[in-house]
């Protein structure tokens, strides 16, 4: 039996939980709970990077803990577990592991893109079911072409994985390439999502081949979710990077289905100079996601 | 003192060794020694990776070995490394650490492109020379626009680390974004890469931040030449691909510098079909080497 899509897997977690949220996982080293970062302050070099990355686990643990059942999905940022080498790599395969046995889904925001047996190799690394990370869904870059994500999309129709496509990103100089050209650049890579989602549009109307529209965008999100009436759109910037919901769901479908904000900071830490420790980190992630969920609830009509 | 910079560095590599060649690091296991693939046949799992990676080390030493001294670059795909997880991201840090100290210079594959502080964490775990993979330089991937090279660009002037940004890959799809417009959109990219090496380049006349030109574009690597006149090539395709020596230093300058062709399944294992045990692998490198190493000294004109 063929796996249930990515679609409609991501679909019934938001029905589920009533909320339309991702919460990013970008364990900024200098944010941790304080009696954390007393762990490997001041160490350098290998040991530095082990006693962090343990700090990681536990922090990442209790946010998990925090989560559970209030949100569809969380994001883990690979970059930051990279920068902690092989102990970080573990922390991550970790965090994959401990949110999926919670019912979270995970979106591996690694924006991977390379070319066949490469390709390959990274959905085998990232997204397939016996690979190491076993996310739900990975974030890729489109720049080699349609030929390089099809390696990807062969995991995603036998495992029920998906993918989010850079479409428009939340940076300055994101319109530089992505909007350059008449039609923008940008189209020709929704062109290649909905080829990529035709045939495996679920139940819910979505299909697995997502797409990164920055909450930035928002102005554009319609005429983006013209052009791809079922991606799924991951939509950072909600938040610390200023944007608010209701430009957050602005690509969302007459349904409400279709917009998935991202947070992070927002979520996972206190203000700046609050300090928290490691034992009121799951009471402290509750209450923050208490705040972000009632202004995307606001706005979100379903 | 400012260190100094990639340009020079990978410069004096190549005239140190009389060959413009960096030699992909691409461990496909099924390719590994018989005797080692032994050690994971018929496992799964974390088990099957842990013993996979433990081939992996035991191998890419031996391989280190017959490079010694005869190239100036090794360039490990990390997408290899990262399907082995932990274990494999382990292999990779102790790749780079024997590469360095056997005098290689190392291109770490990983064509990574993010935002702020993301691509300031990418950079922390790739390049930056406290980091745990400490690469040389790095390939990153330019879709998100010229403000997501800066991070890296700063690890790059303050460290004498180097960039090698995807302009044309070798992929049948790559035409599709890097060649649409007029101009087309991989001269925005050149326009990128120039900027970046202003105020860069070293005495050799090359400055950190290469590019990535496929040696399946040879017919347009004058003209990408025209606009990068400072910059690298870094050119996959040579062997397996199908790229001959000559189409591999189109883009090279007049001085003979400027092109850094790369081979890797054609150096790293035998034919199909020929086995090869773990002692007999650094004389199988060396002896293909030599192989590839006559046709790139003919086609180049120093």
């Amino acid at each position: 039996m063929a796996s249930t899509s990515f679609g409609d897997r991501l679909a019934h977690a938001v029905q589920r939980t009533q909320l339309p949220l991702c919460v990013g996982f970008d364990p900024h080293l200098d944010r941790l709970p304080v009696d954390l970062r007393a762990g490997f302050s001041g160490l350098r070099g290998a040991r530095f990077r082990d006693k962090a990355a343990h700090a990681v686990l536990a922090w990442q643990d209790a946010v998990l803990d925090g989560l559970a059942d209030r949100v569809p999905a969380i994001k883990p940022q690979l970059a930051f577990y990279e920068q902690l080498g092989a102990a970080g790599f573990a922390a991550l395969e970790a965090l994959c592991a401990g949110a999926q046995a919670r019912g979270l889904l995970v979106v591996a925001d690694g924006k991977r893109g390379d070319i066949s047996s490469t390709a390959a190799a990274y959905a085998q690394a990232l997204l397939h079911p016996e690979g190491p990370v076993a996310a739900d869904a990975l974030t890729v870059n489109p720049w080699l072409g349609e030929d390089t994500l099809q390696p990807f999309l062969g995991v995603c129709a036998a495992h029920g994985r998906g993918l989010f496509v850079l479409v428009r990103t939340t940076n300055p100089g994101s319109a530089q390439l992505q909007r350059r050209g008449q039609p923008a650049n940008l189209s020709v890579v929704c062109d290649m999502v909905r080829r990529a989602n035709a045939g495996l549009v679920g139940q819910s109307g979505t299909g697995p081949v997502g797409v990164v529209v920055g909450a930035q965008a928002a102005a554009e999100a319609p005429q983006i979710r013209a052009q791809v009436p079922a991606a799924w759109f991951l939509v950072p910037g909600l938040g610390a990077q200023g944007g608010g919901a209701a430009d957050s769901l602005a690509g969302a479908r007459p349904d409400g289905l279709g917009a998935l904000p991202s947070s992070s900071r927002g979520v996972l830490f206190p203000a700046k100079g609050d300090k928290e420790l490691l034992e009121d980190v799951a009471q402290g992630v509750s209450a923050r996601l208490d705040a972000t969920a009632s202004g995307l609830q606001a706005a979100w009509r379903v």
